[in-house]
């Protein structure tokens, strides 16, 4: 065995733990009675602290110092040398954070809900973990802003400098054509949430959406969960949530697409990267393949929004709504459908948010983020500046904190820097799609006629292969595209939504 | 921190990696597609080596003697006690197999319904393993039979001398009833499993039996197995399964009940008892609160049978039936239905036998297993060995060696003197009830009424909340009844089926 097996047959065993801390996850949000909840949280604490364990013990280094030695001079694109890379990049950082700092932001989590639950009551924003964050902030270091440090753990490479510039435009694109919008909007001719759509045939049909896009249900299953999700225990078993709303067809219908665009990415990495250091995500302890958590919403948006919301798709599959809903869609169409499932209305709830103004919810909570940081704001400032910005991105305000700067259980559980993976996903969704079409000018009829497996190969061999092996960026210029660009977000947006709208 | 307490924390983690391997199992079994079974085989190979590692650690080998020396002289009977001599007893078990011994009997598992099902079409049974249980018999140790020492796996102080005795008065018994009934048996006048009974109404069916019993559904599910079983991850979620024939309803009902039972043990252990030794299997690596298999399978056969199959559960709860099923069970009552599933019927195969024939099934298996290890039959030999007893015990020879001596799993998964705990739950099952009933002179009404509660309440403290902290003949002896004796069942069985078949 070379020393750089060794590594692997390590790793291996480490990234079986994280599998099984998935599959722990999973059943705890899908299946686990409610009185189960202590002792599985005592499982997955020992489980946690032993995977941890491992990988910051002796043996990883004394395994890594000999694999690189081993493999000096290999060339940098391979992904043995991209795995060594990481490796050891995880291992430096991990040993940078001290245990006790560690053990205090995991202990969030589980409190989280509850905590932040006590706070919407109270109305009270004292929950927010600003400190700790500073505090991991310095110990992972950084050259300009804390913020840099702390997007480290969800969208390497990305910079606090990088995002201002990048919402800077994307903000002057979406601030005009928002309010083109609003002042053309109107109520559509039929309610079509108004009929009530059984939950029975809303599973079936999710499950048929899912399979539709190539969700591979042989490694696969689909169940419900209140907050739907995506989560793998290996590409061989990718697990998909949605949830029903008997008065909302759509809810269920757009989570399922969205979660297995999410899955799609799994279910096709590399086999042989299965079990590897390019399956594992070493910072947040998690068995995952996507290389980032915004190149991962890049694929679930576009499933979603890019290819589910499109009048396309709508043109060839309203007919499967209609069969399962015969009585409620009597008087619907596919046009009126698709109009239904893309009106464009400023709110004030992030995750009810349309495709024009999500991004600005984003932008709203990643400028608080990087001002707390900055000191430019304090905790208690943070209502004020809130509505502000909501008044200025959206023109409305909230009518409580609820509904405004306590709305997200990210603050309360100690997450920061993680919000503008969603607009980095929706950004890289519209470069992506728009180099597919240019390496295959016949997509867009493929599209058409329903024919999704040559977007799927085309992503494969593109993105989804390769696991964690490349950055965002890297993975942008694989489809010919020169790092992260709003313009191609912006058109697409324009010419549905002029569209739509009849804006010009 | 006293050094107990350390012990008790070294254990506790122990025991939640277990509840994590049963996790993996449950889901395998119930949850998992089937692409994911490699990676899942590896996920469970890890993490089983883990833990067996960690138990026979040095650190474990530290903390017992520590705990040790400051416990000398304690209560032999307090919990803390019979934990310390349990982990003692199976470090020190534990220590004397070899590893590589362990490693080889592990690696038969996951093959073990491969290698079965070819050793079927081949009608070939070169496959049992006959060997390596000698070896691990040696390992492990005996002063008088092979069987002694592999029976210690599971039903901790039994032995094969004991058993013969058993053994000998319960056919005595049971071969002479079991003739007056041959004789007496006739078709019913009605074929209640001619129609067909709904999935969906069976589910229902089979979740308002368990909880009728008393099983939690707060801390425990039902879910569809093929083959069903019961599995804990602590007595707060504990999971249990069955199987759906649309037309055989009895499959499903009697499978929920006998789970259930299962179940109500694990969900009754004594609070105190979760993450410790005495909710520890050791030596099975497996986390489980039952005292010893033969004690699990008390409570299910206990629940399955004597309640369950009686005629005082089915007068009350044959209309629940008939609300599910009015136009299937039209022409039938509760009588007709008691009947129909106390018929009794010598058969080749165990798994479908019934309450009389059942332990001659048991008996045959596990003298076919002493003289084996004793070396009075070659492995050559058994198809005529078993036939011989199958015309002897149940007047029948089978027309192949599939539905003969290949009929079960075990022997091809490696695993020798596991059934008697079948038998010996069923003699345990009529000693306790018979108890209860002494304890309870109100027992029968109350039974007759439909209340459950008080028999496990009375079943919980005599038995369930102990855990594994007493043997069976230990436990029996709480419940006043002095050790293992087959009167009770014998009693039992001439009663009831006397009654059936009008044999006086």
């Amino acid at each position: 065995m070379t020393a750089y097996q060794s590594l692997t047959a390590h790793i291996a065993e480490y990234n079986d733990l994280l599998n099984i801390l998935n599959t722990l996850k999973w059943d705890m949000r899908t299946k686990m009675p409610a009185g189960g909840a202590a002792t599985r949280g005592a499982q997955l604490a020992t489980l946690t602290k032993l995977a941890k364990d491992i990988f910051v013990s002796d043996k990883t280094a004394r395994l890594l110092d000999a694999a690189e030695a081993e493999m000096a001079g290999a060339d940098a694109d391979a992904y043995a040398t991209r795995a060594l890379q990481q490796t050891r990049d995880a291992y430096e950082l991990q040993k940078r954070i001290p245990a006790e700092l560690l053990g205090r932001l995991a202990a969030l989590g589980p409190e989280s809900e509850a905590v932040w639950a006590s706070a919407k009551d109270a109305d009270d924003f004292a929950s927010f973990q600003l400190d700790i964050n500073i505090e991991l902030a310095e110990a992972i270091g950084y050259e300009d802003h804390p913020f840099d440090a702390l997007i480290q753990q969800f969208e390497p490479g990305m910079t606090a400098a990088r995002l201002k510039v990048i919402f800077g435009q994307l903000k002057a694109g979406l601030l005009p054509l928002l309010g083109r919008i609003v002042d053309k909007d109107a109520p559509l001719p039929v309610d079509l949430w108004a009929a009530e759509y059984d939950v029975d045939g809303q599973k079936a049909l999710c499950h048929e959406m899912a399979e539709l896009i190539g969700f591979d249900f042989e490694r696969g299953r689909l169940d419900i969960a209140p907050h739907p999700f995506e989560i793998s225990f290996t590409r061989n078993d990718v697990r998909i949530t949605t949830r029903y709303d008997a008065n909302y067809l759509p809810m269920s219908i757009f989570a399922a697409l969205h979660e297995a665009g999410h899955g799609l990415y799994e279910q096709n990495i590399a086999p042989a990267l299965t079990r590897s250091a390019l399956t594992t995500d070493f910072i947040g302890q998690y068995a995952v393949g996507g290389a980032s958590y915004g190149a991962h919403e890049f694929s679930s948006r576009m499933w979603e929004n890019q290819i589910g919301r499109s009048r396309e798709f709508w043109q060839l599959h309203f007919c499967r709504l209609q069969a399962r809903f015969p009585d409620q869609l009597a008087d619907a169409d596919a046009e009126l459908f698709y109009r239904a499932v893309n009106r464009v209305r400023p709110s004030l709830i992030r995750v009810e948010a349309d495709e024009v103004t999500y991004n600005l919810h984003i932008m709203l909570r990643t400028e608080i983020e990087m001002a707390l940081l900055e000191g430019a704001v304090t905790v208690a400032e943070l209502p004020e500046l809130w509505n502000a910005k909501m008044q200025e991105y959206l023109g409305l305000t909230p009518p409580d904190d609820r509904r405004g700067v306590l709305q997200d259980v990210h603050w309360s559980a100690g997450t920061f820097a993680n919000f503008p993976c969603y607009t980095i996903g929706n950004i890289m969704s519209a470069q992506v799609l728009a180099a597919a079409h240019q390496h295959m000018p016949e997509l867009a009829e493929q599209l058409a006629r329903g024919e999704y497996a040559s977007l799927l190969a085309w992503l494969t061999e593109a993105i989804y292969q390769h696991g964690r092996a490349y950055s965002t960026d890297e993975l942008l210029r694989r489809t010919s595209v020169e790092g992260l660009s709003v313009a191609p977000l912006l058109d697409y947006l324009e010419r549905k939504y002029s569209d739509l709208y009849q804006l010009n």
